[in-house]
């Protein structure tokens, strides 16, 4: 059975109790169960990780490089595109990786999107709400199939 | 049963010719081919649409606003960011929309993907290469199903 | 009698279908009959031309050339900052030539106006709503006066 | 009677002095006779105010705000673009407000038109020469009469 | 008794007909009365000065200057960013200065603050809605004590 | 009683040890009893927490969310524009919140402050030296008294 | 004998009516004589293609593509930098291509030249008026000699 | 005897208290004495005009303009880039006209020198202290001369 | 013995691991070793510290700084340019500090190299690969020489 | 016979030695052979001139100046863009004047090529290998004959 | 008698063959002649000196320093902001030192004035023509009598 | 026994003479004799160049490539950013090559350092004061031991 890694970046356990016209009223804990299920139907083992320091990230990325776990998911937050250390972290890894924004930011920034940590992903799914995280174990599930 | 029409943008029939690099070898008619199986799975009905001219682009934009097609996938392609008429047809349709880009433009622009159609849409997804366009079926059957 | 024409750009036959906070409810069709009494009391005669195709619009702006028409209004639309092409169409007539925008776009875009295609107008109208495509008349009125 | 006020921006008394290839040679005078010839023809009351002073400008515009004029017409000239003091005062403006700017500003600055003063206006008139006032009389006469 | 003048920039004597969205309903006069009260309290001699007019605003300064004024708190509105002159004659002061933004101008521009006129200003106070004028106060009651 | 928050960035257990021409020569210890001598003065509890630890400091914002502090004071020191993980986790905060910045940001940015996590906060102080911790402590009480 | 395609775009068949200081006095008709005249010389087989839509130009490339043309010329005139479609268009080609500007756009763009379309080009004539034409075909032919 | 009109810019009658880094520690009486003992030597009639208003500073323009001054020396100050006013009354000038910068304002801003006011000048002397203005004369001198 | 502190940044535990085209394939372990034989032969006692968690990295710069430690040697990695808070922390030191970068910075980002935390170093070392660090040793020995 | 001057830029005669990818393997010497061979053909005299001194290059362009040569053709290399002496120099041509780069910089400067000498040159070849002094020559064969 | 040396920047003995547009028809003789007279006038010996060679000119910077010149006055020409090498040389200088431009570099780019050299200069003279070499003998002999 | 080459850039030779806050005390003479001990004590045989002449300089690095010297070492100074020629010279060198940079460029520019000669050096040494230069020998040594 394969796995999966999921990555929350900082504050995303507080989903459900932030700005509910960009993420919704979705909670942290919903996503989650959600993703759970997903995982069940596709047959894969799904591993769960939040964190609001960058260094337990990183050492979470570093684990997973040495498991050699078969895909990572990541929504690294607020992170994305000011943390140079979070995306050198992941550049390491080797095996498949998704990253996984739940609001479209080319409607929140103009047309522009940016993202430092998606510059080495396999993909990228931006938007469709707490959705995305499901449509992130699909692509996983694709990817692995191959 | 739900209607999708998918819209290829210019150049989009020549996959296959186009840069290995960017694109893999997959030809137009393999991703077609795949994206009718998918759909017959997922229970969807598929039209396949592509154009090199933007009137036509556009055209059938509105024609799919007056049949009331259920969703639109789209990859504007060459239009995504230079066309403002092709982003304001998308911006009239009130169905969801899911935009596709196959090659991870984050990676080819440094951290930044500039897509001015992608502001309206549903959902984003860019990178996988071919999977891409299943992606966004499944997507759009995970939307119409809720 | 002289001879107007107004040129309406792409998706414009949408009018009374798209974003109602920038366009208000004003229908084509009750554009195109406002403009036609208006050019009626004026004395002038009007014919009206829409397309969403780029190649058609520059064609009929050089069939304006040779027939030479006595004025021409033209709302770009989508092509008005993003195709040189329909500009440099444009830049060929000789006649006067007013250029229309239904919506305030200095406040759209934080006080700045970009319209390629304005250079080489006569003249511009900006905001107003539906009201514009008439004082657009009433200026050419008041141009092929003198 | 409607009342609508006229407010010319700084050195606008110099206009028949100023560069004649920018604002043909037209005098001051004569734009404002030909104004008020229009304005009997529209049957609207018109005040005529002029100032090279930017403070006498905001304290004209209170008090057009404080004695209920029913359209202004600006061409706040030099401060257009510089003054947000001139800005501010004629957001506090509730009834309708045409900008006009008599030479084509397009062409002036390639394809861009700033105006920090026109985000607010119900709308804006830019070239035409001196029939810019007049069109913006009328189109202060069909807005008053909706 | 140490001697405190408030200047209040251009339009601000229209607070209260103002944008509420950005500056409450509190009216200037309400603004005066409860810095006049917190003046009182914290024995403060306060003078308030109010000015449409750059060059009065300018010519203030200057008399403040000689007259040796204790303390100076500035909320020049339209001039803090685009005055040079305002902000060169604030330069001259040597007494301590206040500068005061009603509003929270990081959240309208996007996490950036401009204000020219802050540079030599002893400290600035932004946000806090009528409020930050009676800070202010404070502010220069507890730098006047040390 | 009401319970406020004073919250400290990285290194500011090291003032006192820093560039002593843009902090002065006053200690974190000095700060820390001023403020507990205002909050006693305003009837306040204060409770102060420092840490270099982007992962604490977000910790603790979520901390103070659920136990429902009255109020919370920032200075996030180094993380103000950098770190949008704490910017991101302090706008999940629904009680007032003031931002401290010690010196004059203006001046040392030529005009220009930046100020990621001040988007969200209620008001922000610039500038005053050790004094500014002690207005906010005088906003805060005036804050929560209306 | 080989076969060359000269492909001309948007509004160049006006060239002779078009800004005489910007082109010269040339026409459409003068420029495709002496190409064929050159073409001639040099033992080359000219079809001269032209058009004002966008979608036919690039049918017109993929035409090219499937009939093994031995090499192409294209001016893209309004196309060169604002369409992305037809430089994704040009970019499959595989065989020899020179793109041309007939007059100095170093000059008119102040030392810089934009041109999307050349990044693929093997060589690029900018300036020599109508003469630059006929150093295309020059240079296909060295080209295709080696 | 030719007649010209010096213009000194807003707190510009405050030199001598100002920043003595950069403007030296002469007064402004001192420069308008040198000027005039220059101005004898001349043999030209001076004129000293200052003002922080604005708008009486464009009114001295047009007043200068209509008595036909034979040269005008204006030090705009911090008018110089700011106020499009200022510059716009300036242009309408056909005598000769001096700007004077008594700082060398290249190595203020770092090798750039702005100066709107600049643009129409006949010549700019910039830097050399309180002797820049005797240069000006001087300047006049020779140009009234020829 | 003077005593240097090495400061190995987020993810450098991973060389040998990371990309090999620009860190060459020599080991975090290989690394230290070398930096230990070349101060054991310059007489300098070396500690070497490696941390992912930027407040830790913060830490240790106090300790240091408590410590008097007699030099500090630091590859910040993924936080030279993006963290203000490890800039902040190495600013406050007043030892020598010697930055270190292993790959040509230069040629990666088109002849600029961007690090916020250099800006206060005694001097800086770019490229060489795992030689930068012996060198950045040598320097030290130099330096502390004097 | 017509005179040219053939003008090589800075370590142009190392051509062969530099980087192969952008200039091919072909040498300063064979470039030379070949020009003279064309010149030959065309009948034209042909003077080649290499230098690695800016000075030097001038001082040449001056002789040729008053030496009336009938055409020049320049490659002025790493001096293109960051040398307005030699800018300057170029400019006081009146004969026709080719520039001419070997590879296409289109490519290397994505789609932006900018050269300060290029502005006033008769036109400028850009791209085709060495093939591109052939063309040059041909240029100036045919702008000669008219 | 005070010992000045000029220095004229690469191409200006040109002067009278470049754009009489912007540097008018007097030639460099006659400007060296109008100096000397000046010079004899004001009692200051002259040398003047010219070079198209950037080292030519900083080694005569460097003879001017060691043979301790009383003033420099210099129009670097092209090399005003593009040679770093020429502003380094010029910066050592200790005598008093005038910038000369002849043109009003003001008017040729928008308001702005770019002078790397200028930097540290004593004074800088823009337009006038000829008269402006003048100029600076008259402000060298100003500061070098104080 | 290896051959070093030492390239000192433009006005290098007045070490000592120049700014002393930016370069320290140190002279050029003292630069070069520390050079040539440690150059000894390394067993390198160092010869020493310097000019003021961009060709000499380039004409210097040719005679270095075909004399196969085994390392050099350049300060290139004021060309280092703004000389295309210098660093179309430096790249053609196949031997390895350290750049050094005596004063921390980082300070000075905010945290940027620009370097377009540094693009292909092996590496580069930034401030240090005249240490770089040995830090710089101690470089090549180390690898061409390897």
């Amino acid at each position: 059975m394969k796995k999966v890694l999921m990555m929350h970046g900082p504050s995303h356990n507080m989903f459900g109790h932030r700005d509910k016209n960009l993420y919704g009223t979705v909670t942290y804990e919903e996503i989650n169960r959600k993703m759970e299920e997903t995982a069940k139907e596709l047959g894969l083992e799904l591993e769960i990780f939040q964190s609001n320091h960058e260094g337990d990230f990183i050492d979470k990325v570093q684990e997973a490089f040495f498991q050699k776990v078969d895909a990572v998911i990541a929504n690294p937050g607020g992170w994305t595109n000011s943390s140079i250390a979070v995306k050198d972290a992941l550049d390491i890894l080797t095996c498949p990786r998704v990253e996984v924004h739940m609001s479209n930011v080319f409607k929140k920034h103009n047309g522009t999107a940016q993202a430092e940590t998606a510059k080495t992903a396999t993909g990228v799914i931006i938007g469709f709400g707490a959705e995305a995280y499901c449509l992130a174990l699909q692509a996983v599930a694709a990817i692995l199939k191959d």
